[in-house]
């Protein structure tokens, strides 16, 4: 049944479990609502129906300072929770784009540039609340940090994108902020060596927070925005955590390591102001690309690939997005494995939509064809269910649709995303 | 339809998948065997059937030095898997009892001493190849360290103990060998000084690679069986990693906390040879206690409870314990509020096993009673089945439950596990 959109704003558990059963029975369509900062189509509305705007449930239920864990709603954005938890010396230790909500965030198992510390949304939830299509309200875990008992329901929500319920409540775990943290920055010849140092920090045991790579066309285009007069060629920055002494001592070995590697120009920030400067580089990267195409739209790339990986596949990228006639920006969760292009267009001209989309998919195959995944953290959605059978196989696939229509058999729940519709079972 | 008990010995994924598809056509239960080390009777074969023994499927199939994973078939055991690896300077960080196979520790979703720093098989597993019901061989995941491709199938095999399919291949994230380690332990007076340690470890941001606690009578039962003459009151004992810089800073740095909580003997080492023999005593703790009544057998208790109600849950708990005719010793993983019991009674006398199940039943309901869980480690099996439902609520067991239907609609894996028998949908 194909009905208009109708935007809910909802207020409790029990009212999101009355809407979700009212559209089981009459099979109407429903899209839940976060922050929407995915950029996969997955608040789209292909069908019309019920969208669920979670904004309203966004408060913090308790938070259990000694247990370092927060019970919040799922409305509530990442950066609200955090100036809450400042005061405690804790904080949630995901950082994807400003506005996403927490709810929005299991749903996409998002993570970004802290996931090679503290792992991705599925690492880092310790239960849920989910109302399923038939209107159960199911509590998926206890509040124990870890537990043997029965079917990992937390992880099949995480990452199942409102295709299997809504989620109304989330249960975290915190982390402590560190005592001390040190930013570093490095230039490199060549994006191999560059990943190279990426790979040789990984395996030197050492748990850097995060290590992002940049290409001399990013960097030309922070040059551009913020009147900078960086070196334009690809571009490592580090952050290191943990006591003062172990922070540094951590700089040191990498350090070494990039100087190994034909690494330059090695600067790092123990100052806040100063490694607020440096941060700011890679945190605005996404806005400085468009201070080069003004009116353009961007689409991201998310393939991830393991380690050994990833210098072949960004110098591969790297071969088509220099020869294409749109602008392209490298920035990569280089420890992760997980590599993003921004790729400008201009929306009004559809050979430049199709030349972005031709960009994206050489990407993601080249991807697949080194074991990796079409989607490191920005989810399925409607833009990569073209590239699931290829990465996963048919029987993956068919077992996620066996899985989807036995917890939601009217297919009301967010239809059209995640799961490629031509998969029978 | 039941049959007799009929070991199966398989050599390839192919072979697996025909017996458990001729199975599902007879609807002949199927049994998945690893090591047998799991303690919850994960492979009694209530229902006759046939038992696949995964012990020749023991290879490893790749070792990916630079992406720090290694592909491998079920059937091979964690310790052999890191004797293995040890040359490379890599290890897989869970240590279970010994003799558990790696798919075993799959099914079960087991821990162990390494998970507070490490987490659980949860955490340490890429993707899988699991055999379903009908037979279909499904690729959970790629080989990438993060993905947002799909349902996380992954993690819902993991924790299903053999209930939705036989797992048939295991990609493992590795970890560095640590440049350093220091190993030390501490006495208290009360086990509230103990835990309350463990507390604020935890909150100082420390990653401690292991914090163990033993009660007077564990240590009691060491001391009677290495010949030592340890103090006999609460004790825990801690690992530090990193670099020598750094694993000494984290032990000063505890040394302090334990301090403030009443903390006595604190005594660490650093040199090989002492930290094995400081270590042993707490590896051997559970054959320490046969030494204390050698022709009884163990009950072993495993609820897990958020930290803060670690020490409250061992206080009441030993209560119980100190009470009963029946010798019980207290070991925790301390870090991640994991306690174990080891309850000794001979099996020959039914009021002793009777005493045993009241004594754990009783720590199971009062770690539910703290948002806890009944198994933090060891699984459901048939042993937990019975308290699932306090611990999830009945919406929960149904979602599992039409899960299992969806991908084993005949019933045939490994049944009368995981899920409580009087469960509909």
């Amino acid at each position: 049944m194909k009905v208009n959109h109708v935007p809910t704003y909802t207020m409790s558990e029990d009212e999101v479990s009355k809407i979700v059963k009212s559209c089981d029975t009459h099979k109407v369509p429903i899209v839940p609502y976060g922050g929407a900062t995915s950029i996969e189509g997955h608040t789209l509305s292909p069908n019309g129906g019920v969208c669920i705007d979670m904004s309203m449930m966004n408060s913090i239920k308790a938070l259990h300072i000694e247990d370092m864990d927060v019970v919040v709603e799922p409305g509530i954005g990442w950066m609200e929770l955090n100036e809450y938890l400042e005061p405690y010396g804790l904080f949630f230790p995901l950082d994807p784009g400003p506005g996403a909500t927490i709810g929005g965030m299991c749903a996409t198992r998002c993570s970004g540039s802290l996931a090679v510390r503290y792992g991705t949304m599925r690492d880092n939830v310790i239960s849920l609340k989910v109302v399923l299509a038939n209107g159960d309200i199911v509590k998926t875990a206890s509040r124990a940090r870890k537990s043997a008992a029965g079917y990992d329901l937390t992880r099949l929500v995480i990452g199942s994108e409102g295709t299997l319920g809504v989620i109304t409540e989330v249960t975290l775990r915190l982390q402590k902020i560190p005592q001390h943290s040190v930013v570093a920055m490095c230039n490199f010849p060549s994006i191999k060596d560059a990943a190279d140092v990426a790979i040789a920090t990984m395996m030197s045991g050492i748990q850097v927070s995060r290590v992002e790579l940049m290409d001399e066309v990013q960097v030309k285009a922070i040059n551009i925005a913020n009147g900078k007069d960086l070196p334009e060629i690809p571009t490592l920055m580090f952050e290191f955590i943990g006591t003062e002494a172990y922070a540094r001592e951590q700089t040191q070995i990498v350090q070494k390591i990039a100087a190994e590697h034909n690494g330059s120009d090695f600067v790092f920030a123990e100052d806040p102001e100063a490694k607020k400067d440096l941060w700011k580089i890679r945190k605005e990267a996404l806005w400085a690309c468009f201070a080069m195409e003004p009116n353009f739209e961007a689409m991201i790339s998310d393939v991830c690939v393991p380690l050994s990986h990833l210098a072949e596949l960004i110098s591969r990228s790297k071969q088509e997005l220099d020869a294409s006639p749109l602008v392209c920006t490298v920035i990569a969760h280089a420890g992760d494995g997980n590599f993003h292009t921004v790729i400008l267009f201009d929306p009004n001209i559809e050979e430049h939509r199709q030349e972005a989309e031709r960009l994206n998919k050489f990407m993601v195959l080249t991807a697949l064809s080194m074991e990796g995944t079409c989607t490191g953290e920005h989810g399925v959605g409607t833009g990569k269910v073209k590239y699931l059978e290829k990465e996963l196989g048919v029987e993956a696939l068919r077992t996620m649709k066996r899985i989807k229509a036995a917890l939601d058999p009217n297919s009301i729940m967010n239809p059209g995303k995640l799961i490629p519709p031509h998969i029978c079972f």
